[in-house]
């Protein structure tokens, strides 16, 4: 049956952490390094196990790890973690807990990072990033989640997944979308050079889960990257869909991370109504906010894809088919 | 793999809908109908069938049903559901797409209910409610999901709940928390008597799932009677913990309605700290909003707990065992 | 110029504080008692005085009270209070600052009511109000403001308000919207009987101040009976306009409580539309939530109109005109 | 009395309006152009005039411009704008507003900026910025209100302003408070570096009101010339409070920006808790969320207070007295 507790929300802001470096560069992004001047994320943890089961059917408590105790296990255990990633801090605190109680058979940790942008300031040689000053941002974010379960003979993380939240992106022209189904519930006119709003959820998963963690950062796949990747295709593609869109987000990211076995995606269209069609002197026009429904579209890709696809994946970067 | 698409946020607001009459009495709640003068909810579908790749792989979109026509389509067959529920409507627009659409293997569905309480106006003979105004609520509400699924010899319902979400209650004194391990990572102080604030999403399945459409009023289960076990056995019970409190009442919930087979619990507790301990004269005291980490717990009762229990439904509603 | 500093969000949930009863009946409410068995606010303090300006210009911080100190000094003081209402409160907190700290010339406070709705629950002899369990609600709220000065001979509420926000509203049937400016701008379409959806914002200016405390309750308007008025007059009046019904009733207000000088609305129109219009065997229709632009309206209403509208304040309660 | 409607939440957005270009370039900021690809807004008017009072005593439609007709027009006017500003599109449609409708005696308009952020791409030369993508921000953006009134020759614009909203930034040391008020109500416990997270939002006032169209761009001050001014003086100084940042980056801008005659803040303190003060072998430390309360400073700089101070406006951009 479903039976779990622990604690949302425990927020967690370390600061000069250690920086992520060597990740391997590809050409959709200028990405290379996350200082981690501050490290920011939002923390939650389960525990499950079936000694758990008197506390719910007999309320006793006597091996309920209280959920104010898990927050301080999280925050202190955050002062110990020496690598640079979300995704390997969740899986050194996850073993933290099987370790320090034997009772708890599984522990499930996600996050969502609160990012900090850095800024630039004037030096005495131009301008230059602060490492002092840092923009909170309510823009797009990286997630990770990890389930490491207790077995005959140690932890063994049994779920992982990293992932990008909130990306939102518009395109002023060069999508369309026509040629779908008309009928009698069909008001929708076909564009074919519409601009095109999206959201996407991006998550992706490794073949070893401990590439994840970081240790090794030639196989870690930074949510910079992906964003990126998200961008230069959305910027190279002239999209019949959202779904081929992320079909080729998909291939392309496959691509590049010979290490990810899966992409997948949670998109919205969130493309505004035209008001003013034609200005004068202008190639401009006007859009308003769409009314409140919106599509979405799920799907992941995975290596099969790829290779029939007949994408390469190589180290020079070379162009993919799209 | 995942593949699917479909519209969320498509508001359906229908006026003087079939009201909903004939439930089962239950002791804990006066409930005995919902008028729908308002019928009020915000809907979601998402479309599955293999026909579906090639408008991600190609972006082929012969077969797409733009999202903007899946709007219309609810919205219009909103108009033509002749019953009281949610759960029937969401079952009745699922089928009406897979008989328009032979290209659809599964239909999924789900909704929040957009509440509307009656208010009370003066009449001739003391106040009596109106049938004209209501309050829009932002406080709890109903929930329901259905999956349907194309079969050799027709539609099947694969998938269905029921819910209740955002129930937020507090019970002022009465419940405790002790006994709980305590060890280095313990700050927290152990309650004979707390305030005890919890969230509450409650999700209900029926052992026949044509029961959840309300077709016959005495097999259905209301959100408002799910909600009045709810804030009743938190009034009667002096609870050492949520985990104790939800599973007393999802027995009761189950022990009410014999044509549910499932009652499961995602609870949050959001209980105040202690500013001020003692008020000359009063039996009061100073509380202030806590800090934003807060515990959660999941759990799923079922008929062989109740049996267990011992627990027995009476048609009088005599005390159960707690 | 502008120059002032606070804290705000200060959460303060007293229990079992003292129960405001004895205000006057009117014919539009029920409302006869509020039991504060939890009397919850978010309350928010800002100093004046020109002994700040140090502060700020040379970081001089000798004079600052820190605003963490403020929180303290508002949730300790809130155990103090020894009446029924959030203005007294708030009039009670300000003065305690002007009396500790000197070079303060100047304190307003406001608050925002944290409303929890009483349930009915079994007992003996058919259902009850419980005196433990409370819903807690995020639906309309009581305000307040107050702002207390130093004078040479004591101090002097300057300004006090009292206020409801977030009432949403909807009539079902029986509002118009006709007669407006047709133009080459107009795409509207007129209504003789259109569902009004309605969000008001009300606030009401006591003559004299002291009566907005509740220390004689017959003289104090609760929010309840300002909302009560609201709904009662939508349910009665078949209104031309949110104006119109706004302007009727702040008048209904001011009838029945003389000693306000003032009742002023900010109002939003929220109406759906129309997707449905004709459903076969039925008088209902279908609608759905409109595009973001909304329609506002602020006026206020004073006792000049309602003398020059021949309303007259009764004891009982007989039908104004409307 | 208080009577004014209008229509809020209008949203526009045009496509590839003039960019903004020739503003001044100042020491604190790399900011030289803004391309307006995508000039995104939500636009709020209300329109004032006696002859509306009968549409609120009677219920008389006759003189009301209906609010779906006022989003009508905004959205069409916005089509015939000119210009590259936020300030210059309002007072250019509330004036066309008052030469349409006789009967309006002062228009107020306000927009908050919808800001879309550049991203790069990779090019043949590197990565570049594209001008088909943008990322839709959450974060920092700019506002403007106007309100133009009707005189006996002509219009008038009677108040104008210019601000930037919701900046987030967090300095991570070099800021201390203390020296502040002790006494029975102080548990903060003074700080001589601590890490200070702030919220800032922040308006300015020309001495010219049209200077804030940016008809003459070398006259307009850009929203991200205030928000990197903000972030230089942060970055520069141990401030010793909120407080005294707040007034110097008041006077920096007014030092840059002659054509101001003011600007005023409203600054929140949003600073991190500390959990864990020492970390093995590295600077850093874990902090998490506080408690809800915020304190808060309002503030206004004039240019009096940069005579006083002895700040001298410079074309060179040297380095002024902090």
């Amino acid at each position: 049956r479903t039976m779990y507790y622990g604690k949302a929300d425990v927020y967690v802001f370390r600061t000069f952490a250690k920086p992520l470096t060597g990740v391997k560069h590809i050409p959709e992004s200028e990405f290379s390094e996350r200082d981690n001047v501050i490290f920011g994320l939002n923390a939650k943890v389960a525990l499950r196990g079936k000694k758990f089961l008197t506390s719910f059917t007999e309320g006793d408590n006597s091996l309920v790890v209280a959920t104010d105790s898990m927050k301080n296990f999280i925050q202190r255990h955050a002062a110990e973690y020496e690598g640079a990633t979300m995704e390997g801090l969740l899986a050194f605190i996850s073993e933290r807990f099987l370790e320090k109680y034997d009772h708890i058979e599984s522990v499930e940790m996600s996050a969502d990072e609160i990012p900090f942008e850095p800024i630039r300031v004037p030096a005495d040689s131009g301008f230059e990033q602060s490492r002092l000053v840092y923009n909170s941002s309510r823009n797009q974010y990286a997630t990770a989640t990890v389930r490491v379960d207790r077995k005959a003979n140690g932890f063994e993380v049994v779920e992982q997944a990293s992932g990008l939240k909130d990306l939102h992106l518009i395109k002023v022209r060069g999508s369309s979308f026509y040629g779908y189904i008309k009928d009698e519930y069909t008001t929708l006119r076909e564009e074919t050079d519409r601009p095109l709003f999206i959201y996407l959820d991006i998550n992706w998963k490794y073949s070893n889960p401990l590439d994840a963690t970081g240790a090794n950062p030639g196989n870690y796949v930074a949510a910079e990257q992906i964003r990126d990747i998200s961008r230069t295709l959305f910027h190279q593609m002239d999209s019949r869909s959202i779904q081929q869109l992320i079909y080729h987000i998909g291939c392309r990211a496959l691509e590049r991370f010979p290490q990810l076995q899966e992409v997948s995606f949670e998109s919205n269209n969130r493309t505004w109504i035209t008001i003013v069609e034609d200005i004068a002197e202008s190639e401009g026009k006007v859009y308003t906010e769409p009314l409140p429904p919106y599509g979405f579209q799920g799907f992941s890709v995975t290596r099969a894809d790829i290779e029939k696809e007949g994408y390469v994946s190589t180290a020079e970067g070379r162009e993919s088919k799209v």
